[in-house]
């Protein structure tokens, strides 16, 4: 029996930067030299970055670079073999301009080139868009090292099991065919597969049947760290013949991470994101229980907080603090993300403004250690609302009768004098990003500002609904080093914009009061993007919301109807804002989910 | 020989309104059966509505309301037979959830359901995200109409000869193996073909040279209106045997277009936008010659305003307007789309604004006859400037040393205080839109202010290049009803901001002197979008501005070092614009053209 030691390189590239990647790939390279070790694998496409969208159609010279630095790279290993994921030309008569390949580099040379058959077209993925998909061929797929037979994957190949999928995407199975026909001692799966709610189950859930299915270990290596609103948690991994996890890399981090062959426990098993192993089995109804996703949500946020900046040359964070629990669990983000000195609360009061908001704004940053001022836009609302009664006043001649005179007018002054003063910020100081704090729940319902809260460089929250963003703030009270950051009256009381005046109640107009109870609207979305529901199934079920409280079928009816009305208004503002990482298992971020705003909903 | 008239129905559908799209179906189908018609053929997926991009993801009733009006609409048609584009479940188990498909109805029935085999997925299509390709069996192809047997072709399936393209992008071409198996006596081709600079050439001497080359006539019928981003011209055709064009609808409007078989010269052949013909050759180098092509981009930009606005129920629009080219070609062009009485131009005069620039505006309006007001945004600016001060002050204790102190941040406020009023207007006036103003060049530069120019609910000419649009304001002067309606002063005038001074000339900075040439910035952005060229490779070749102009090779090294920098950094501004009308050969509207953000360029 063999006694090898393969290195999965899990590694964070950046898209496009090929001299980046090389250096980041040749260090890992050296250091296996160093130990000794025989075999180097690195992601998908590594060399040129996942995902490269659109840019390697406009910038045919990043393409050229990567082929380069591939052949550079190549003469280097005179006495290891490697694995590279790479962007490869199609020179064939026929098809797209580009291949999603893996070189296979042994003696100094490039020995084999394997071409990815599947490509993603759906969600986050568009490989579809500029890349062949390749004629399946076997006997391309196996690598000969130390006399054992390696079979090759590239990620969406292997996620296409007639048996473990209800329904695959595609109409024959890589992985089967490889199997059957090479019998290989064990598959080495290149992949570049993003973070989401339950993704970490369906991938366990997904390898370890294959693995055993085919009585066939799987090693896997994945890449790690944020491209704007995708983020790849690494955890790069391997199953034994049985189907068991015998190895798993570090989650959100680069990973020098040996495997040695034959599979055994002596491999290092690092731990997920707390909580995540919960998460095993598939969510078949909406909960409120999120703690088994929340470490894994905070690392998913920060991370790309972090790779956003750093790899886009932003140093420093403005936000608005409102005393709220957007704007709060935002800073935190931020703080632990750019470090607390990089990052700078403003409190903005205008009339309506309580004490209670600006205290808790304030204690928040005092806690978090962020910089802190308070500014009130008294001067600017004044100088708006002035400017804008006298506009009015003209165009009432003209169209007088469109007139709503409804105060949402002058409410949302107030919101754009605020990210008037953070763009203010951005352009003043050097490389100082202002970040736009609305969350999932808001603008599924267009409740957010233009110009106004939806403003900012980056949208740290904007795939996470209302009812989630509570237990994530508690998680980070809890969690963190500094515990309850988050002051306590933050989490207590009912989220408000705090825009308008309820002329019901004579205070700050409550955000449920506008739209409907969060329990509710968060239980639409989720069945809306996980189980693509009508109207009719939803009012028929019974949501969780109707086992705790009561409510009659005519609200509920109402509420639907509401919901579909504000989503349909809603698709103008989700096409204006700005990027945000992909948290949850669906989105309606750009990155992922397309809508024509000129159309109509039914549902 | 036969006599048979045949309906192109060329209609504009709404995505996702099915009822909508079925009444108009209806509304022909029975003027057809007054005239005697025997075979109805409407466009691609029309009862859903192209493009629906992802919105059958999310939302499956829109598809089963398809599905049920195509059932009702067959039975209308005991008389007259029908090919119907619409969305079909895929029932088969493996694949994505759909197919575009095409139905026969005849007899009252559902004769045969022909699925789509090659599905674009790049640029501005995306059918590979929810579309299973279909096998193409040329038997399933075939219908028998009048002992006449006619191919049906679906769009793409037509766009992939090997004599005609360089390299097509799919490894079979339906349309050679339907003729060469099936010998049908002509084609029938349903599309949903978006108009763009050089495509009519492009579908004509496509169509013309496989009409010819097979010795089979073709029938083309193509959607007309707009979705978006995205506009469609209509102008549904048929070429004779020869290949040559004997009928042609309308171009940017419905037309219930019969065509007689056996092709001759007695079908109606509407013209083409003017000019459109000279384009016939494809351009191989840059050109400041935009005449053939100015006709087509008004009316695609006209046609894109309208039903923007009308397919949403917006019904007014609100512009500021500078004096400049910008927002003059924007307000004439809104006024041509919807009606001079609902445009509101206003003119926001800072203290940068010259005299000049006042008359200019004004002037404009009541040439074009729109609202026009004139309000100074002195007390905002000065209200914004105080608080500016005095938030800069009090950061600048934590983050001095990363002060710019450079005049953009105060000359910014001025574009943003613009963009609060016209968004102010928007609330307080029902169904009122404010317009982004921003060109192409300037985009690309990156020269435009977030929550300033860059903002509003949609952008007119946001794919148009500065030369082009200084000709479009000239053709438009020359050749709408009303002449002249944009001063002679605005065209003369070179164009600048004016929201900062040039402290070398005392005056308003131009923004050549800011950016570049205009002239060589649009033949940098036309080499990149049409040839993908490389930095190296336009340093070599002549661009057009040295033919008249001295240019040293230092200075044009540092104009194209420029344009890599500022088109790098202009990524995130691109990601938050709204939408507006594709109209060039390429464009960066996000319909079309997703770039990572964080990414590194190289070209």
């Amino acid at each position: 029996m063999h006694n090898d030691t393969i290195l999965l390189a899990q590694l964070n590239p950046i898209v496009g930067d090929i001299e980046y990647n090389y250096n980041k790939a040749l260090e890992y390279l050296k250091k296996a030299k160093e130990k000794n070790i025989k075999l180097v694998v690195y992601p998908e496409l590594y060399l040129l970055g996942y995902p490269p969208i659109d840019i390697i159609e406009r910038y045919p010279l990043i393409v050229e670079e990567n082929i380069k630095y591939l052949e550079k790279f190549a003469q280097q290993c005179s006495d290891i073999a490697v694995l590279m994921g790479f962007c490869e030309f199609n020179k064939q008569k026929r098809g797209k301009k580009y291949f999603n390949s893996v070189a296979y580099i042994n003696n100094g040379k490039i020995e084999k080139i394997m071409r990815k058959s599947l490509l993603p077209t759906y969600s986050e993925f568009s490989e579809g868009r500029y890349f062949e998909p390749a004629n399946f061929k076997s006997q391309d797929r196996i690598i000969n090292f130390n006399s054992l037979k390696a079979g090759i994957i590239i990620c969406e190949e292997n996620w296409n099991d007639g048996d473990f999928f209800q329904k695959p995407l595609y109409n024959f199975d890589p992985l089967e065919i490889l199997v059957k026909e090479q019998h290989p001692d064990f598959i080495i799966n290149l992949s570049a597969s993003p973070t989401r709610t339950k993704k970490e189950q369906l991938l366990n859930n997904l390898l370890s049947h294959c693995a055993k299915k085919y009585s066939t270990p799987i090693l896997y290596v994945n890449q790690t760290g944020s491209t704007d609103c995708i983020t790849f948690s690494g955890t790069s991994r391997a199953y034994d013949k049985d189907g068991k996890l015998v190895a798993r890399a570090k989650s959100y981090a680069e990973d020098f991470f040996e495997v040695t062959y034959p599979l055994s426990e002596k491999n290092r098993i690092e731990p997920l994101p707390k909580g995540v192993e919960k998460t095993l089995n598939s969510q078949k109804e909406f909960s409120l229980d999120y703690e088994p996703d929340l470490e894994r949500t905070y690392l998913t946020i920060t991370n790309a907080i972090k790779d956003y900046f750093n790899k886009n040359g932003f140093k420093r964070a403005v936000l608005g603090l409102s005393g709220g629990l957007d704007s709060s669990s935002c800073a935190v983000l931020l703080a632990d993300a750019i470090g607390k000195e990089n990052v700078i609360g403003i409190s903005m009061p205008s009339k309506i403004t309580s004490a209670q908001s600006k205290n808790d704004a304030k204690e928040l940053a005092v806690n978090l250690g962020i910089n802190f001022y308070e500014i009130p836009i008294k001067d600017m609302t004044d100088a708006s609302s002035n400017t804008f009664n006298k506009v009015f006043d003209e165009i009432n001649s003209a169209w007088g009768e469109y007139r709503y005179k409804a105060p949402l007018t002058f409410d949302n002054i107030q919101a754009r004098s605020r990210a008037m003063i953070l763009w203010g910020v951005s352009n003043e100081f050097s490389s100082t990003l202002p970040i736009a704090t609305s969350d999932k729940s808001e603008l599924y319902m267009g409740y957010a500002t233009i110009n106004g809260d939806m403003s900012g460089g980056f949208a740290p929250i904007c795939d996470v609904t209302k009812t989630k963003l509570f237990a994530l703030a508690r998680w980070m009270n809890n969690n963190r080093k500094i515990k309850n950051a988050i002051p306590e009256a933050i989490l207590l009381k009912p989220p408000g914009a705090e825009l308008a005046i309820n002329p019901k109640t004579g205070k700050p107009l409550l955000a449920e009061e506008a739209l409907m109870p969060y329990e509710f609207l968060d239980e639409v979305i989720w069945r809306l993007e996980n189980l693509q529901q009508k109207a009719q199934e939803m009012l028929e079920e019974k949501f969780l919301y109707e086992k705790r409280h009561n409510l009659t079928r005519e609200q509920k009816k109402q509420w639907l109807e509401k919901f579909a009305a504000r989503v349909q208004f809603a698709q103008f503002k989700w096409s204006i804002m700005p990027p945000g990482p992909i948290v949850d298992s669906r989105s309606i971020i750009r990155a992922e989910y397309i809508q024509p705003i000129t159309s109509k909903l039914k549902f």
